[in-house]
């Protein structure tokens, strides 16, 4: 099962390349393509209405500011779409964040928190989403749970 | 010239119909219409690239939430295009006005206030942008302007 | 595939029922229980513990205020956590909301919209992950998708 | 058509400036100048009251904190006013934005984001209402759209 | 010393009330009148630069929303201007009191609280401010002061 | 007539001179003082009790987070009090704002804007409300009224 | 070992009861009284200085809008001082959270949540300190942790 | 008695290290420990348990954006359990503070400021629970609360 990684300029990579670090952590292949709701509105329908088609199982979509991409893409796919705020400027994406996640019944999308925690997190979800049925990825996560925890121990002596 | 009022949802109307009555005052030609960006993003995209042909001159949007009418469809037509938030039940708004507002550079969004207020001073941007040309309308919002100092006048009698 | 729906208390259950309806609608087998991090949190790490072992697919989570319980589940689990935010009556459900989004990198959880219309997309989202690899709940997400543009039309006469 | 460009001080020219450099870019002729609501008040008066016959057509007003000017301009001429909310240094702009966005029925501001973006945008808005019907204005618009595809293509290769 | 107590609608007067009320109590005289910034421009510029001619001491301001009354009418005096944010319908104030009391340096309002509370405090304020040289005014200061106490035993008796 | 300007710690200084700067520049005599209300809570009562009879006229009070010393200090003098939110670090000075200007009815503080421009036009204020009966400060603000106009003007020739 | 509950009017009552209703369930004796940091700050002073003298072992104070009194009360006691904030009415307790919770280096208060839930946590909390030492209280706090998951266990019922 | 001090992560130590010096400071023996409530429950589920056990006779917690930390061990302890919102980067510690305050009727947290303010008032408020019934260190909060007193004394300097 593949995923699309998009985002609304390639200025957001920085931030969306910790979905796709954690998707080549768990050994999850996916495309990463620049799809803005704004500039390239056609596209974005033409990406959304295909990606199923396309061979994706889920979309993570990164998009900053009046934030449209990750539900307008949502609107046009049975997929599961996986929205990440972007910091914006002077609202520190408050804004990213309601415009992704206040979205009307009808049209889910499954909104992370702001900035490089959200995407990381969108990339540990989709993983979740295909390990549902997927036992490889399933061990994968299990064993990422347990690096979380020797994580925690590891700062036990650096607070020592 | 012609506006076209779109919301995107008839539970708007009792907020959308202000810009409707102003265009009205000022004797301006209108088409209303539900066009949801989430529900209907096909139609929406077919509106939107279509306005000018259809004989539209500027476009009145008004959504609430996560609205993204305004937006997109100011990102398919070069005409201009009047967001509206509506308020939304547990943000009041907030997240339908940052939603509209917080347009990246490059496709603009002439953002009014929340709710009632801003239908009605939709409908007004509509008439003052057709007025830079027409000077029928632009003698209507002459008279338009004297009338609000008549019902502060009348106000005054109120207040005593 | 089935999906647990879980809340923090019994008066969540105005809301979270738009997460049944919606499972209900797309045939999808579901458990719904009252979990609270707070006052049953032993419960609550069971229950998060052996949400997989126990057959579910999913989970979904509605909490308000201090919303702990998605994000705590989240921890105990490999399976995607849906974070419903239910309105709280000082802050209208932005406490919830946060408490559910800002998680940290490492443990995701898939924020929907405060109140009814997140808990409705809570029940979509799910469906659309058991969609990505089960053909029935596929073709249903695409007639609900269909259904959304019929009811647009009904609209449009309301409006005329 | 000419387009006025005011702002409440010269500090904001370097935000302002995007919406001149849009201008420029659709070659539309405009005036720059400052116009403050507090320390200018009479100025204000007369450049408002003035402001069509002295052969404008827009309006493009950005101010910062209590931001007066673009409202106030707005309630003295029945040309179409644009806002733009120049970042505050505590409030990051949030009350640059609703001291402009929130006016009362019957005084519109066509109101754009929060800072750079909302300065160009601006440019832009003025040249979408002049393209209403002034069709080299119109062309450029369409090349503009264009050019904004073209943009994200690049994009594309950047993020390869 | 006389007391201007305006407001932008008699709309405001349930609010505004409370001010002439604590300057009945004091015997301070006052006139009260609708001066609208927006639709009423003209008329406040008048009202504000005769303002000291006219005999006025001090000006009371109320407003909502996009309130840009007392700001604009400080600019075009020099006595001491007191700002009322009257709540708004939506964002309940807040937008009422960033635009009075974010004002730039230069040109200060004496901001009260948002709603009854501050237009009533704004009426104390102004008797503070004459109480500077009026030993009368002082006295009564002075014994509001006391009856402030006496309200608080009262409340003490309520609680038992 | 003098005035005293006070404020919670030697570190509000940066912000409170603006203050004292423009008493320096209106010839008003103030004496400056560091009166915390957590820290010093019985000299700030000392302080306030004897305001009047230490013969100031005004107080000018800055403060910053759960900013108490404003309101603190009002409730223990007739004199009008102006209140200055100080920025804080995480909340920018939001909560400052409205520690201070959210007083209940009764006990008015007259409150600026956050920061440096609040400051400064504390000291604008307090010369505003001693210009109430004072010639020569009248004459001053009246001067000052004027160099505002005149550094728009110089602002023009910067712009161009 | 006693507890002081004061507020700063007896309208607030409605809500502090539940702090009361805590302490009568945990058998703690209490005191409750009405005492205004702004319209009694003498009584105030008296109240906050001689609390421990007096008997109390810890305090709870509710206050809404600029609630200054518990941080006020906590700078003249080294008792712990527990704050409830109260809804206000424009701003639902955003403005009395930050007023009590943003206290200062040096002066804490023990914050609880706003409202209700707050008042009542602030009765628990206040039996959680006296638990230390108390083991009668301990016990009972056991014991209240029981029924918590009791009160679950029941709202399972009420959902099947 | 002794103080737990714990903390979601070693990157918040720099903050609750404040909490710390304050304990040395009033000679309160403490431990501290990285205890993550969302990528270690379970050791946070047996700390919680046990502290009461282990010898602990308040708890403070640190915790950052959906901060679920503090709120969680409360509810697995009768001890008096301190949150510290940690700043976050986006949303500057107003997420961190509503997930730790906003806690529901029955499971208390005693929240202190955002911050490095916040994570010392948690060690002061620690010693004042302590010094309800520990003489000693009742002593050195009256100490400390002359320290304060002399500090401001120092400023007074500063100021001069």
């Amino acid at each position: 099962m593949k995923v699309a990684v998009i985002m609304g300029s390639s200025s957001d990579w920085h931030i969306m390349k910790e979905a796709c670090a954690m998707l080549d952590a768990f050994k999850i292949p996916y495309d990463k393509q620049v799809v803005s709701a704004h500039r390239t509105p056609h596209m974005m329908v033409d990406f959304a209405t295909r990606a199923r088609d396309n061979g994706y199982s889920a979309i993570i979509a990164g998009a900053g500011g009046a934030a449209h991409l990750p539900g307008m893409v949502a609107s046009m796919t049975t997929l599961p779409v996986i929205g990440v705020p972007i910091e914006s400027k002077s609202l520190k994406g408050l804004d990213s964040l309601l415009s992704i996640v206040q979205m009307p019944g009808g049209i889910p999308v499954a909104t992370t928190a702001i900035g490089k925690a959200g995407a990381k997190n969108a990339g540990i979800l989709a993983a979740r989403m295909i390990g549902m049925t997927d036992q490889d990825v399933q061990q994968q996560l299990k064993a990422y749970e347990v690096s979380l925890v020797e994580k925690v121990e590891e700062m036990q002596d650096d607070l020592r």
